[in-house]
């Protein structure tokens, strides 16, 4: 008999994966994914910065390398977050990982021991929730406001849980409701994460994709007592294919990642760094990310459009200034997953709000992506939505 | 204060880190390391393996993939593990993980909890001890004879541990001392998981290399009650850099790996995965895997032939038919950290046996690496380490 131990889940509990396997029927419009646009993929730049790896650093590419990762690419990481978010670091701030979902894990496993408290803003990013979930994290919900997570809110928390481990917030975009924190929030973050000493992780995937609006610098760039760990990915602004994230921070708390990390996977992944110290080298990234972000802007616009048009009176949904997702709620409805169905009967997939929340999940609120949606099923999509969210409403009248 | 979990190492106990520093001053010729040699990485192929899939598969390489690896990839492996193993398996039997160091870290992941017990061959692979150790393995060591594992002392542990949960095992050419286990031992393996329920995880990361002698199938080949899950990589016969590995055995068990790998690293590098299936395709892997072992058996015949001339009377060490280590043991030594410093001063490295120990280390043995020593230093090196190895049994007389 297989005896797993407690962190595995029970067979059945993987609804967002049940989720997203019935939206893959292909008559089904879905918003659910969460996948940057292909059609912008860099292949025949990427094809030749990599032939130049092999070329010049070819068996350094295809041998073992280290578990802080390709000093070249930790270098080309301190001098991009300098220019966009105007963080000071040195190389021994950095260590890059395979994608950003290992940030979560080696933070999880660095800090969260079973029945720590992890802070958390509520809703937040699903799989955040079950890495440190995994470890036997007590999630601490602190609640968010149109501008994001609530800094009131949070002080409270702190003073209420003053042994907590971690904050956790996805400062740009997040996921899943598309709201950005103001600069006066960030501000008053690190502020109160020095006053209470506790350790806060900023996960920025999005904010390099900013159709709209003046960028915020991070909230590491406020940081004087480090306390904020500060964590990106090259995956929405190359290519997420190549699993490269990196996290930043005081070069105490990366050596004891790094230590974790070389009993995790050894190392990243030597061709893919290569080839992004390498692209880096033959090409204008921002002029890319100009690009995706022109893309995902105008798509954004759709949505904000269909939705006007064929959304029931009463529905919210949020405008985000950047990133791939918005977050819908229908007033009225109680049961998120029976709603859910009923627009799966009519050709058209979310995700239901409920796996975001650490704390009560919000009923009716659902996340659409729109990063990886064709501009002629935009109209299409949400016409379907629109018709099952008004029969929702209709019954719950 | 940063407050770290339990898992955390201390400072200053990252004693190999420590050793591997030392060893690389580049006046020492250092037996310490276990990396493959980069003189046969074939560079020009996998340049032209990686055109085709940029090519063929471009977006695919740089966009999301799954959690379970690509079915490409997981076809050849179920087809190469037939071939060579006599191992049957389906697709479905099949993870692809980021290296087999991941192995290590789901599978302590899913099956141990604080304090459960995990029998090893002792000595063992020494990153899987520090793996294990982080979710709260109790080790329960294991003996080896010439032959490796010894069967009768297994049945004695499996006997007076009934709720072991794991024995890991190194079957062919064992990290560090170069054993490999007979075809007789193989079969009581895979009997005595049936007969006292516990799960196997065979690692099998040099298996190919094979020099000497005649191949044994896996232990994997002689289970019939999904008692073992088998394990191996790419690392060896191709390149380590590109962090790939696997996991094969029952959907169950497999299932529940995939979703740790999810909330770890959401899936492996899409373009390494594609690159090795379009290496296979172009190229005759076997002819490949012949090369390295023709090399490293020349290597390891001047390092037999090395021993022979220059270590004094009654070292002993092993002759291994295949992979990159061999163990030797130089008795009368009390203080093997001692013998690696004398070593040092003689500007010649290897790495100290007692990291490798799960039970109490045995004194005076140490590994020697012989896959990346160029064949003109390893004359050189080995006359050093008879020098210090001669003064040490000198001074225990």
């Amino acid at each position: 008999m297989v005896q797993f131990s407690k962190r595995v889940p029970a067979d059945g509990t993987d609804a967002v994966g049940a989720i997203l396997a019935a939206a893959a029927d292909p008559s089904v419009i879905s918003f659910a994914g969460g996948l940057p646009a292909p059609e912008l993929f860099p292949v025949a730049e990427m094809k030749k910065a990599v032939d130049t790896v092999f070329d010049e650093h070819g068996r350094e590419a295809m041998q073992y390398g280290a578990s802080r990762g390709v000093t070249e690419l930790r270098e080309l990481i301190t001098k991009r977050v300098k220019e966009r978010e105007g963080i000071d670091s040195k190389v021994e701030n950095v260590m890059v990982t395979t994608g950003s979902e290992q940030v979560l894990d080696l933070v999880g496993k660095a800090f969260i021991d079973e029945g720590d408290e992890v802070l958390v803003e509520d809703p937040t990013y699903l799989c955040a929730l079950d890495v440190y979930r995994s470890y036997g994290a007590k999630f601490v919900s602190v609640p968010q406001d149109d501008q994001g997570l609530r800094v009131d809110a949070l002080e409270e928390a702190l003073k209420n849980h003053p042994k907590a481990k971690l904050l956790y917030t996805v400062s740009n975009f997040q996921n899943p409701t598309g709201k950005t924190m103001p600069v006066d929030r960030r501000k008053k973050v690190a502020e109160l994460a020095a006053k209470y000493d506790v350790m806060v992780l900023e996960d920025n995937p999005y904010g390099d994709i900013r159709f709209e609006g003046e960028h915020v610098p991070a909230i590491k760039a406020f940081d004087t007592t480090d306390h904020v760990l500060y964590m990106s990915t090259f995956s929405k602004i190359l290519a997420p294919g190549f699993r490269l994230g990196w996290v930043l921070g005081d070069p105490k708390v990366i050596d004891k990642l790094t230590v974790l990390k070389q009993s995790t996977d050894l190392h990243t992944d030597q061709l893919a760094q290569w080839a992004v110290v390498e692209f880096f080298a033959q090409n204008d990234i921002n002029k890319h990310v100009d690009q995706i972000s022109a893309l995902y802007g105008k798509r954004k616009d759709l949505m904000i459009e269909g939705m006007k048009k064929y959304f029931p009176e009463g529905v919210k949904y949020t405008n985000p200034e950047g990133g791939m997702f918005l977050w819908v709620k229908v007033p009225g409805v109680t049961d998120t997953v029976e709603l859910f169905k009923k627009c799966l009967k009519e050709k058209v997939a979310f995700v239901p709000g409920d796996p975001f929340f650490a704390g009560k999940p919000e009923p009716g609120t659902f996340r659409l992506n729109y990063s990886n949606m064709q501009e002629d099923k935009i109209e299409e999509g949400l016409k379907r939505l629109g018709k099952a969210l008004s029969d929702a409403v209709n019954e719950n009248k």
